[in-house]
């Protein structure tokens, strides 16, 4: 490894899935790993305590960059210590670099060589993107793994539109390491709180991101050009937005075994219980993705057998929970009709229990998933997984 | 006692403050002891965990008639087995009648001898409550204690109409007792559930309430007639209903001494951590308020030094917990500067840590006056905790 914050080997394989131990500076995690999504500093709804339980034991979650730099902002943060002191959460972060955010904007955006101009969706305020200022803002708040400011095409971009793009990410990615490497050499990261946490030493990571839209080619010679840079860690970026599932599994089949063995590979933004058990086939190793707790907010449970929908007025005096062959707290004590209640109330708590069971489902799959690779069993065991899971909530 | 279900005696008394134990079906009950208002079957974003673990251990919450009565309805609350089975709270319930909260929707009720007609908030339907629909509904929901049914005077009524309301009131209290026993006798209780539950046996508990609204002389009047009756703890309503704080001290301090010395006193929706400990000074054993949890999802912290506004933007970098003397797990875990951040974004967390915070206070306040009685030393606790909640947040 080029740098001493991150530590990942294989300690099975079973075809192309394989289960690994990533040692980051913070916390040990296993892989595959789901990473629940804590845009703004919070898992909405949760909190660290039940994200840290034996229950759920989530290692590692996200962090936008992208929403933290807006608000509170970056000297916020770094005044407080860095993200991990202002929220308290002190296990493993992984923060996005921006890139995706600022590209969903559309039109709002304007896109330079040097970086994306682009009006606040907080404050109307003009502000400016570029692969130096997100380093900069990842830097003060101090995340495990970084990411490179990536441009994400779309994924009906033609080849020549995909092209010019993936040229923009990888001169942005060479950026992006310069920089990166800059603050490294300056202490400015402000992750690195020895007299508070004294475990916590080493550098930051940093993630490269492989572009080219639906391109079988341009993937190639992203990927190409992101290795030759040199990263802790790869991702898979501009997938799971608008594509035909096919379309993304084959992109990942496609460019799995040409990326580094010996790097965690990491399929951004994805995505469903299914997703999760494709790509992991295919030989990803990370994942993270708002689902589990999006859905949880809007009344969608996933369980064993699929998806729940609270808001069924089938389920006012079922006193049955959520899933029957789960063991989450919430499984354990609520009822369906409980639950259903609570959302058609419009009660704070229906969110709150939703998304814990939901995240127990996936933390709980991507358990089940590690086992089954390193007992050699995981081809039954998805196959298995995927047949109850399409086989409806009763 | 008239009644298996509810087991009270004094343990330590110092002046008129007294330290008691309440042995309900459920659970056993410190007093004096305050009560999380968990009107719609949930203490707004508290997961039940939290009430239940060694920090706060909430021994006993609210339920509101009214409002569970309207929805889900009583006969779902029934099919589901009793609120206990219906929420997954296990410990003891205090349901009130459905009185305050029909008496609060003023000109759009229509009080009769029988009962009251009023428009449901839910969906406009016209509804009928009365002291034997109140029981029916409080047998469906299975409460360790019910309350009768009463009308609340406003504390400005004068001499004839707060006697004509104390009339009423005791006539329904006699009907409510009526119609509680014969439940009672048919075992129409849904939270006598021994299959699942085998220590939870004996009777719901039925308390009584006094009404009188500042005439000192309606007071004792009504405490006489419902005494006259008979119940297994006595409250005092209309108070923290708009009247002058001396007023609702000498109230209780009037009537303290005449009420039953061998039966729990319940100060009902009070009041501010100032009330409590005045109330306590006055022989008051059980109270229930909204205030930690309402205010909290306001923004509003409640503080060994007084009342702390979590919108102020002083606190924007502030890296200090809510209360540096507090223990609670938010204030070991969460910054000042945090929950503004949380509050002012609008995140589910804030309303979810700053409630917690607010109950840690509260359940911890009654814990040091029960250990302050029980060494003699209430009246140093007393003015030494309002030296300092005076004293003004820094």
């Amino acid at each position: 490894m080029s740098n001493s914050a991150l530590n990942w080997q294989v300690v099975a394989q079973e075809g192309e899935a394989r289960a690994g131990v990533l040692q980051t500076r913070r916390s040990l995690i296993e892989t595959p790993v789901f990473m629940p999504v804590g845009t703004a500093g919070t898992v909405k709804g949760m909190r660290f305590e039940s994200l840290e339980s034996e229950e759920l034991d989530a290692r590692i979650i996200l962090g936008n960059t992208y929403h933290l730099w807006l608000r509170p902002g970056a000297e916020v943060i770094r005044a407080c210590g860095g993200l991990h002191r202002f929220t308290g959460w002190e296990r493993a972060l992984l923060t996005d670099s921006g890139g995706f955010q600022v590209w969903s904007l559309g039109a709002l955006r304007k896109l330079r060589e040097e970086g994306v101009e682009f009006r606040s969706h907080v404050d109307g305020s003009a502000r400016f993107l570029s692969p130096e200022v997100s380093m900069e803002v990842q830097a003060a708040l101090g995340s495990e793994i970084v990411m490179v400011f990536d441009e994400c095409a779309p994924c009906e971009a033609s080849h020549e539109v995909a092209r010019a793009s993936l040229e923009l990410t990888a001169r942005w990615a060479a950026r992006s390491r310069r920089r990166f490497d800059e603050l490294q050499r300056d202490e400015s990261d402000a992750g690195r709180t020895p007299e508070h946490h004294p475990s916590v030493n080493g550098e930051q990571a940093l993630f490269g991101i492989v572009q080219g839209a639906s391109h079988g080619d341009l993937r190639r010679e992203s990927l190409a050009r992101t290795v030759e840079i040199g990263f802790d860690g790869y991702a898979i970026g501009g997938l799971s937005v608008g594509e035909e599932k096919p379309v993304m599994y084959d992109t990942i089949e496609m460019l799995a075994p040409l990326m580094p063995q010996d790097r965690p590979r990491y399929l951004m933004g994805v995505g469903t219980p299914e997703d999760l058990l494709e790509a992991v086939a295919r030989g990803v190793d990370m994942f993270d993705c708002v689902l589990p707790t999006r859905n949880a907010r809007t009344g969608q449970a996933f369980t064993s057998r699929g998806k729940l929908n609270i808001k069924n007025a089938r389920w006012t005096t079922d006193t049955r929970p959520l899933d029957e062959t789960c063991a989450c707290s919430v499984c354990r004590r609520h009822t369906r009709a409980y639950l259903r209640y609570l959302y058609a109330t419009g009660e704070m708590l229906a969110g709150i229990l939703l998304t814990h069971h939901n995240l127990a489902f996936f933390l709980d799959t991507m358990r089940w998933v590690r086992q089954a690779i390193r007992s050699g069993d995981f081809t039954r065991f998805r196959r298995e997984f995927l047949e109850r899971y399409n086989s409806g909530v009763e």
